[in-house]
């Protein structure tokens, strides 16, 4: 630690030295990310750079400085803590998520999402154990039991949403964006809860039981989080609208709703269900309804103050990994030569290349066989990009890895430094090339090629069906005959109809949402508000 | 602990049993919190009850829970973590009352804040210890040494300025306002350098020199802090200026300055200065400055956003002061009767009594033997109220008196367990009494007295000069005569007339502030905003 001389015999600080040490670390880390802000945005005209990219270079940077300081020595800001990241970094940016994330676009594209997120997680899952178990062992000295290897799977499974966020647009990739980053969502649930059965599998009795409860598992997992999630935004909304608390103050409002979303993402990890699930469905709630419930100035606050935390937690993460990457100890524990690991890392970035593909396109070729509609349909550009920009893997996977490798009774110290420095490689290399090149290739896949605006427009035409439909809510009664062709054309929007039916008649007039609630005078709504 | 069925065998928890404890202590917390925003709410109308008194009952009520369900034994959650109350819960409050300040208001009372501040605590800490001295001891089997007789007369000297907040009104008595809550600032700056000092004090020479060391100290702190609070205000205007990052991003702005703010805390802490004038006089300076430079949303999102965290961090440190009164390893340990408990608690109540009666009244009347104007002197009803306001202790006392006698060596377990239990009895007591009293003792005593509307309507025509000053920047050369009488009478106005010259002139061309930054179109300013 730098201990810095006092100036004074006298000092006000009486706080104990581990306070004085965290002091330091809180210090380094706000100045780093002032740092990496500013940065970031000189950069903003840069295709190759971003955030996190800017992040994880500072976070080497300083890793390396804090290395030379303390002179080689191990210390505590280099060591990445799991608690820090599921309980404060990570929920931020999931709920940030599904209260800005386009709704209508994201309930369109569900089936694609649980497909590539539930499907493909296990496809990916199986091929990557398959391919650690025939390979790693084979490596140097590596010695790596079976439960390992299918931790590797889990492991290497887990997709990093937030890194996808930073390089996919909303705007200008909408149905990849949707498709990726939903899949990202369920894939981080997926992969916790196939690497938390791996952990504890009883790898005596393997067989189709254990498969079909694993499935059970993530079946009741997936229900009861979105259930709780929706609860909890019900709620919000419900005693937002019942106690009107803009009449007194906009401060209760706003923390109403942060205190809500955090709390239904804890009461999820206390009932032992996926957090980030829960989190996810409660910010889509809370923007559907709670929103709608509160007074002009605590909207603008909240979708705002929300996109902050999210950014802040964002840029921690990846200055964290960054530093991470450099717990002197993992690197000085695994006694392998460069070229075990580097043959290690580049099985784990094959086994991670080989893993998507065999799901993406497949997935993909499949639903497009059975959907009909042109639009609907992913061409093979999307295709490579949906597989491209899944390629990155992100804090959950060190975070894993650091679980099952850390305090590994089974696995040599040696194998187990080795499979946690190797991940952190992995992590690295393809935050920091793929995530530079999904923005230009982004660019020249599609968004400068003609194809792509046949999908574009149909898409557009039938949003355009879509604003019809909520537009004219008479519709069925008036003019029967066109309205049923459209329900024939695209079941979809059918669905949709009838959810606005059930919304307007019965969830708005109890819950609030937009226009549902009286304007409060002197906060006029601006058009970006209602958007 | 708490311990919940897991209804399946496989769970996505993989947290550690560490991890379990810290979720189901932030659930209760979360769940709490809710608890007392919605019951402040519906309080909101009643004289007698807050907010903080709402969030210390509910404490008290769950800290009866978790002893009942724990079977009254010890728990971690309802032990007081002063790191919690230092690092995280503190500076939102103070940062955001620097930010919401009436900068004038409170820099024309500069002299009687650091008056009151600093005197004040010195001669309030002499007169407490002297009591302690002679009282303490004499109690039951009570043996405590002259260093921690010297602490419980620092430790009873800090007033508690959240709760202050949350009973005065900035609107309703400006005046009052402005001195008890600056004063308050100064006085837990002030309080915790003479803790620090006794703390390292060498009682075998105490003389003359020492006491003009700690002065010195003091003095030191003042200015450096306060150096160092205003300049990184400055530069974060400065760069949010220069950078102009409203152009790309809302977040990022709102981002820098709540880093900015919390870095502020953390330097000074890491230079052992005073991290709450640090973090105070931050916010001053982003208010007059950066504030103005970014745009409208952020200006609404930055008000509100650190105005709820610092309402929630109040709520919190209430909620954790009332569940940390049910420690119930600290009752226990404390072996004595009742009847010396509650002699403890009366003497620590009575010394505080007298010890801030005797710097309020004679310090106001001495101050206006030396004020000429008649607005600016303190009339007796006032000095009540600064008296009556000060009473109140709160978390500042409880995290001191942890730290004095926790872990202390020279003093027995039962007397240290019976100084924090009492000392907890005193804030209890007064911030439940005191605070509960106040709001009608200032309707009472002030508000619905005719008196008061003298001194109120004086000070009002003293602010129409100011603005007539403001809004007429060329009054020297056109009309001198006026002007110069005006110097004469309000000398504050004129070093506040220089000022602004200085501001407009140098400060604003480079730091930016209202009228100085083109505003961006789409974002129009409110009447709000620029108030």
């Amino acid at each position: 630690m730098v201990v810095l001389p006092s100036p004074l015999h006298f000092s006000t600080s009486f706080l104990s030295s581990a306070t004085a040490s965290t002091i330091v670390a809180l210090c380094v880390f706000f100045a780093l990310l002032c740092a990496c802000i500013i940065i970031g945005h000189l950069l903003e005209d840069s295709r190759w750079a971003n955030e996190s990219i800017t992040a994880l270079f500072l976070g080497l940077c300083s890793g390396l400085v804090v290395l030379l300081v303390t002179n080689f020595q191990s210390h505590d800001i280099l060591v990445f803590n799991e608690d820090l990241f599921f309980l404060y970094l990570l929920p931020p940016i999931i709920f940030n998520a599904g209260f800005q994330v386009k709704k209508k676009r994201f309930f369109r594209n569900f089936n694609h999402i649980l497909l590539f997120g539930v499907l493909g997680t296990v496809i990916s899952f199986c091929l990557i154990s398959l391919g650690a178990f025939l390979l790693i062992n084979r490596i140097g000295e590596v010695n790596l039991d079976i439960q390992d290897i299918l931790a590797i799977g889990a492991i290497l499974s887990a997709t990093d949403s937030v890194c996808t966020l930073q390089v996919l647009s909303q705007d200008e990739t909408p149905l990849l964006y949707s498709i990726v980053f939903g899949e990202g969502v369920v894939n981080d649930a997926m992969s916790i809860v196939i690497f938390n059965s791996v952990q504890s599998l009883n790898f005596s009795s393997i067989n189709a039981v254990k498969a079909l409860e694993l499935l059970g598992t993530f079946l009741y997992l997936f229900c009861t989080s979105t259930i709780l999630g929706v609860a909890v935004g019900l709620l919000s909304a419900y005693l937002i609208k019942t106690f009107y608390f803009g009449r007194h103050s906009t401060d209760r409002e706003v923390a109403l709703m942060m205190l809500m979303a955090y709390f239904s993402y804890m009461i999820a990890e206390l009932l032992e269900l996926s957090g980030i699930l829960t989190i996810f469905f409660c910010g889509i709630v809370m923007s559907h309804y709670t929103w709608h419930n509160v007074t002009g100035n605590s909207r603008t606050t909240t979708k705002h103050s929300f996109a902050t935390m999210s950014f802040i937690s964002e840029t921690f993460i990846f200055l964290y990994v960054g530093m991470d990457a450099l717990d002197i100890d993992n690197w000085k524990a695994s006694k392998a030569s460069i070229g075990t690991s580097i043959a290690v890392s580049s099985t784990f970035l094959a086994l991670v290349l080989i893993g998507r593909a065999a799901f993406v396109f497949p997935i993909a070729n499949i639903s497009n066989y059975f959907v009909t509609r042109e639009s609907a349909k992913i061409e093979f550009r999307s295709q490579f990009i949906i597989w491209w920009a899944g390629l990155m893997r992100g804090a959950v996977t060190i975070a894993l890895s650091c679980n099952q490798f850390s305090h590994s009774e089974t696995t040599s110290q040696e194998d187990s430094a080795l499979m946690i420095t190797s991940t952190i490689t992995l992590v690295l290399f393809s935050t920091m090339v793929f995530g530079s090149i999904t923005k230009p290739l982004i660019e020249a896949v599609l968004l400068k090629h003609s194809k792509q605006t046949t999908s574009d427009s149909a898409d557009y035409h039938e949003e355009l069906g879509l604003l019809f439909l909520e537009s004219n809510d008479s519709i069925e009664q008036s003019n029967n005959q066109p309205f049923l062709r459209w329900m024939m054309r695209y079941p979809a929007t059918t669905v949709h109809y009838f959810w606005r039916q059930f919304d307007d008649n019965f969830m708005r007039p109890i819950f609030g949402g937009w226009g549902f609630v009286p304007v409060v005078p002197g906060t006029p709504l601006t058009e970006e508000e209602i958007s």
